[in-house]
């Protein structure tokens, strides 16, 4: 079975190596692909992260993370984060949109910022050709990272806006959701499927962020997801990525990568 | 401003009162109505329950908790569960209707046990004279507790179950949905509000289960939601409903039901 198609989410090992060791780390472990942090790109220096990961030949199935639109600034960040994206020859920008503003208790108006805001850098986006790629994030997280839950809301802002925007479809954000199998079908009818990220829910999960799980220690059923991906007809990289500060982050980073690998291989089944 | 219409779900006092004493604290406060949870009944045994309860000459709400239909004996002891709400004289019965089966991945499977199980306990249901209240639950509980997960959801099933059946409307397991105010008007034009819960949400949540905070505490827009919620026709009882082992669980008891009361008049507004 190849993994030719699989890309490791630099978060996953961000606790064990820099950007350069973990692009290292994947090369020796045949992985073809990485979705590198703005911070571990900062941290080695945008030339630097460039030259090794051309160095490597690796792809950069996403780069992490644009949005955070209901914050001061986001306008200007998020161009940059597009520039950084086009250097990295990124096949998208991840955007977590932001939650609530701070000090407000308004859903509506932090969702019509973070429309406003898509639509403000789409623009560059698109003239820097990087798709943006939103991400709904699971509704424990709308009060301080994302107020775009569902799959069905961030296809609705995708077809909204057009050309250049699509979603990335994270199992642990999705999973639960009644809709999920028509709101994937719907998405690979508009052509909007631009990531797809495996992670599994832990049960129990211990902390809201940095407990999430390796596929198959917890309960997401990945090979009838994966069924209903494959079926809207994506044919892109399987993405890992798993914050782990209890379990994966304690462990060396080659053990998580070849687990990583053997997981994966797993929810292909 | 009249608190009439404010009941307490003696969850929230659980820690520091039995059924007993926690009854007589309401009355002290003029609170007019409770929903005793099963445990609380089962310790002080039904009959002094129903005794103190009628006793004080307090309304009961609902009655905490049925649903679990995918663990073994379900449905054994819904009917027990509706028994008990009936001696109550209870609202309704308040439903949290399970989660994946034990090593079970297959969402849709649960669904349609708990599909088939609220169908099997209905008929026990409306010969009590007892509404069941399916109460969608957050959907970070979708894994253990239950994969009714959107109000959504829980007004299909009310829907096509038919009469004696509806929702409880929480607002910590509901706020973030984009759909709730259209959901909200869909379950007043079918009559199907039975229950109406608050609690807040925290940012940070350090515990998926209990921390959750008093209203006023968190993002929750209270007056916005009630607006809805009265919109739809709702003229039933408020409930707060709140787990809080790091807070509210280790307060006196006296102290937490002042603040619920200051609270709600302000979730009024």
């Amino acid at each position: 079975m190849t993994i030719d198609k699989l890309s490791i989410n630099l978060a996953t090992v961000r606790e064990q190596w820099d950007l350069r060791e973990a692009v290292e780390a994947c090369v020796r472990h045949g992985i073809k692909a990485v979705d590198p942090w703005r911070d571990q790109v900062t941290k080695l220096g945008l030339a630097e992260s460039v030259r090794v990961i051309k160095g490597a030949d690796v792809h950069v199935s996403g780069y992490c993370r644009g949005g955070m639109f209901t914050s001061p600034g986001a306008i200007d960040d998020n161009r940059r984060a597009i520039d950084e994206a086009a250097a990295l020859g990124a096949e998208c920008l991840v955007l977590v949109c932001g939650g609530l503003a701070p000090s407000s208790r308004d859903l509506g108006e932090a969702r019509k910022r973070i429309a406003d805001g898509l639509a403000a850098v789409l623009p560059h986006a698109r003239a820097n050709h990087v798709p943006l790629a939103i991400e709904p994030l699971h509704p424990m997280y709308a009060g301080d990272r994302s107020c775009v839950n569902t799959l069905a809301q961030a296809l609705d802002l995708a077809e909204a806006l057009g050309e250049g925007t699509g979603v990335a479809i994270d199992t642990y954000h999705v999973w639960w959701d009644s809709a999920l199998e028509a709101q994937i079908a719907r998405a690979g009818r508009l052509s909007k499927i631009f990531a797809y990220h495996i992670c599994d829910w832990l049960v129990p999960t211990r902390d809201l962020l940095l407990d999430r799980g390796m596929m198959g220690d917890g309960v997401i059923d990945f090979p009838r997801i994966r069924r209903w991906i494959e079926a809207a007809g994506y044919r892109g990289f399987t993405e890992v990525e798993i914050f782990s500060k209890f379990d994966w982050w304690m462990r060396p980073g080659d053990e998580v990568l070849r687990t990583c690998i053997e997981r994966y291989k797993a929810t292909l089944r």
